[in-house]
Parts: structure tokens; sequence; C-alpha cells
């Protein structure tokens, strides 16, 4: 019988839910959830109910896991925990800092309604996370590293389109090469922000804007920009559409770590992601991390859970005899 | 309280683990066992008791967590299913194919006992298929690679040295850079043995030896070298001792996978391992997922686990709490 999926949001990451299901044969995606009009809004799937999210309980006992698409900043603060109190549910809540508090509310509406909940799944938070796990625990004395991109930063292109004068932008985030080169060779060593990443920004301008004041204004914004070295270029709207349409992301997290009597041999790990979309890659491993939350339920194990909490055969729809034989 | 540890078997593995358990402050060595006579063995461990294996079953009840360090072809497939029935054990069995067959006599043992087990322990197998395993959940329109080395293959080591004439022999398994590059780029070849690896030997002969026999031994050794690009390069036993000490290892398990309405977007998920000691990283990994054991014995939680089963949160000795803050 398969996972009966509800998606709860239709942009970017909803419409990477939809096209990851149809790659998972033990999951059916049974409705859509929408805020806006459900007559104006046309899903890839045939044959699936698009609704207005005021109808949610009206499919209680008919989804199995209710995958969440929101924003993190206003949406998962709230729809998470009050949809854990009805379904099984999965979040990509990814604001770092704020993760703790959200667990304890969804822990407790999951807790609560007897249901199992999975917050901040995607890559990172996800399996980025997961790799700085396994990899502190092999090794304990080491460093560890993170770098993004080269991609797209969505935050980042935000912050740029709200500076007067700007009519669209986007902003890629880029490892320094020669950071990384160090990084891999094991030689361990203290980057700064500005040593780790660049950004490049690509910006249409409005006619007759003042570029040398949006390049400042960009330059110099706090947290943003400022701490890093920007470059910004001033292209056409036809060079963006034409160029810049895609959202590719990725990165590197690596540990550096030591063994030995007096610790004198080096060992690097690294986990790489090479990313042509990045809602779609992250709808991929929210796919996979709803089957195991289905799993858990069925087993009763309730409240909320992260990627740290979830043993990895239950990820795969194969059986764990197929897993050891194949994979093993 | 600290995880109390045995040690059976002291070869690389087993001075390796114990080096692990140094940096590993929740677990505390208690005896190592060996089939050699206890009297000549001097451990790097002040205070830890050396036994005979014959000795082991008086430490029933004082270790938590026996590791077993000897050999897949003829120690583990006795050792670990013997040992399991008086102790939680951690093996590294590491032939592929007869890892089920091993798996269902661990685990009669196992939960006969009320012990917990847990089998295949290190990086491939371990670490690596745990990498195939997620990203094959997660991409599962895709291809699998795995690159070894550069690295020491003992087994190929040993398959020279017994050819008449070689006195001692070091072999690298070396994969070939142009595949890799190929398989990073996302344009998932079919690949043979002889496009993915180089076998790269390191040879001391006998005085006199007759040298081109023995390299014609070496290339045309079925299964070994033969379906190869094998160079042989014949130096002096200073020069082995001087350059080829160490057992250098590592590899990439890379998964090249689709996603979206036409699978048009491919997305490259990479995990790369650079080791300057195979058998202390090895030893680093069997040391986390024994603490990983203990802890689900402590549960009641017995029979032969792999890999697989494990939530990645057992692996630490941080709490979940920290856990998510600091690494989620």
């Amino acid at each position: 019988m398969s996972i009966k999926i509800g998606i709860y949001g239709y942009g970017n990451l909803g419409k990477g839910i939809e096209n990851a299901i149809r790659q998972n044969r033990d999951m059916e995606l049974v409705a859509v959830f929408t805020r806006r009009d459900p007559a104006t809004l046309k899903i890839a799937t045939e044959g699936v109910s698009v609704c207005h999210v005021s109808d949610v309980e009206k499919y209680v006992g008919k989804i199995d896991v209710m995958i969440l698409c929101g924003g993190s900043a206003t949406d998962l603060p709230v729809q998470t925990p009050m949809l854990a109190k009805q379904f099984c549910v999965v979040d990509s809540f990814d604001t770092h800092a704020s993760i703790p508090a959200h667990l304890a509310k969804v822990d407790a509406a999951a807790k609560e309604a007897n249901k199992t909940a999975m917050i901040s799944v995607g890559w990172d938070p996800g399996m980025f996370s997961l790799n700085r796990l396994y990899a502190s625990a092999i090794l304990p004395d080491g460093e560890d590293y993170t770098f993004w991109g080269r991609g797209v930063s969505q935050g980042h292109s935000d912050a740029i389109r709200r500076i007067e004068g700007v009519v669209d932008a986007k902003q890629y985030t880029v490892p320094v090469e020669s950071a990384l080169t160090a990084v891999r060779n094991g030689s361990a060593p203290v980057l700064s922000a500005r040593q780790k990443h660049t950004r490049e920004c690509f910006v249409v301008a409005a006619e007759g804007a003042d570029l040398a004041r949006i390049e400042k204004e960009i330059k110099e914004m706090p947290n943003y920009f400022a701490d890093y070295d920007t470059t910004v270029h001033f292209i056409s709207r036809e060079e963006l559409l034409r160029d810049h349409a895609g959202i590719p992301h990725g990165g590197v997290v690596i540990r550096s770590g030591r063994t030995g009597a007096a610790l004198e041999n080096r060992h690097v790990i690294e986990y790489k992601l090479s990313l042509d979309s990045n809602p779609e890659f992250t709808a991929s491993v929210i796919v996979a991390f709803a089957r195991a939350t289905h799993r858990m339920y069925v087993e009763g194990n309730y409240g909320c859970k992260t990627v740290f909490d979830i043993p990895p055969v239950y990820l795969s729809p194969k059986t764990s005899e197929e897993l050891v034989k194949a994979l093993l």
C-alpha cells in the first residue's frame, strides 16, 4: 500500500515534491493545499485534488504524511506545530538558531496528538548536518568546515532586490578555491568569512538608476555583503532570464581530523553536493525522510524527530535484506 | 560511567582501536585478548590486562563491548558468532558477498543470548555503504560509482609476495582521474574495471631473481591484476621501508542522479575519504559504532545490526539536544 502524501504550499519546493513523488513508486500524491484560490492553480499531476488550506481538516485520516513547503520566516513556525496536531508532518525549517525552539513546539504538538513529525529536512540543515555528525563522531580530534556554492542564495538575491533602483537580481555564493584546497590538504586553516566565500551579483537596474550608488549599497550592506569580497555585474533583463534562470546550488562539508598515538595521522572526510536545482534536490531529500516518518509513525514512535534520529534503513523503499545484499 | 571495551586480536586494527579509545573520554579499555603468549605482548596503554583468548570467559560481565580485530577470511566467521553468545560485539567483516550469511549466524547467536552485535563496520563496508544508501534513497533515478585509492591494498600486496623470487611488495590501487572527472561532471559513463582503476606495484626481488618473469606473473595474475593496467617498479628493500612504510588509503562514493518533470536536472552527491592510516581510520569508525552498540543493548535492542540500522545520534557522546544545537 502506498504512502499517501499531501503538499502544503505550492511554490518551487512544493513543485519539487510533486516531481519527487513521481520518482518513488511507493508514494502517492493525494492533495495540494494552497492559500490561493484553488481554481487558479494548475498542478502537474492528473487527478490530484487542489484545495484551499482552510479545507485541510477534511483530509485528516486520508493523508499519511503532510509535507510543509512554506518559508521558515513566518510560515513554518506557525504551520508545523498546528498541522502536527492532525497529521504526520515533515518540514524544511532552516533558521539554524531557532531550530531548538521550533523542535520543542512541534514535539509537544505531535506527542499530544500521537503523531510523528520531522523538522529541518533538506541538505543544510539535513544531509550536511548528518555528515557533520558522522564525521565528528568518527574523528573527535578535528575541525569542521562548510562551504556553500557555487549557487544561488535566495536571501541575498532578495536583499539586493529591495535596493531602490533595482528591478531584479541574482546572487551567487562562491567558495574560495584556495581555501578549499588548504582544507582538503589537511592543513586545518582558521578562515574568516571573507576567506571562505565570495559573492557575485547580477543586477538589472531601472533605466536611469545610479549604478554607482546601487553597487555601493550592495557592497556595504551589513551581514549580507560587507564581510565578503563582492562583485557586481549590471546586466539586462534579457541576460538575466537567459543566463541566470536556474537555481543551482551545492557545497561541501569537510572534517579534517587526527588519529594515532601522537595524533600523527591526518584524515579528511568530504561530503560534496553539486545540484542543478536546489528546490528539487531538497524535495528529494524530504520525500525520502517522509517515508521514514511514516515508518516511525506506524511503529508508534511519536513526537518530533530530526535527521539525526532516523535509522538510514528507514529511508529506502527496499527491505533491510535487500539493502545489506546490494549496498553494504 | 564509561563504556568498557575489550579488544580481541592485537594487529594493526587492534592497535588502532587502542589509540581511538584514548580519543573518546566516555570509553575505557579493559583488556586485550591475544592468541600469542600474553607475556610477550607489550601494549601501549598502562594498567590494561593482556590475556590469552582462552581466558575470555573470565571477562563476561566486565566488558560492555568486545571489538573483534581478526581477519575476514578465517577469524571472524568463527569468532563473531562465538563471542556474541557472551558479549556485545562489533566486527569489521568485509567479504561483501558473505555478509548476509555472516549476519544470519551472528543474529541467531546474539538473539539467543540477549546481546547486541554489529558487523561489517569500517569504511567499506561501513561509511561508503551508508553513503550509497542515503544517496540512492534521495535520488532513485541515478547511478552509483565507487572508486578506491590512492591506497595500499593488503590483498594485492600479499598476492605479489606469494610469487617466487619476491621478497616484499606493496600494491597501490589508483583511481583513473579522467573517469572520476567524467562521473563528477554527471555524464554517468559505463566504466569497466580497467577504466576505473590502475594498479601500481613496488616490488623487492631476491638477488638474481628473473625480474621479467616476476613482472609477467604479476600482470597476468587473474582477478588481481589481469583486468587492470598494472605498473611494476622494482626497488630495494631500503626504498620500500623508506618510501612505502605507511598504510594510506581512501576513495570516493559518487551518485549521479536526475530529478524534474522530464528528469532534466542533474545532481551529484560525492563522499570522499583521504586517509593517512587505513587501520586507524577503520578503528575510529568502529569505536563510534561500539558506542551505538552499547546504547542499543542498554535499550534492550538485541540481535545483529549493521550501520544501516543505527540512528546517527547514537554514535556521538553528546546528547541529542547538544547535537541539534551545534550541528543541525
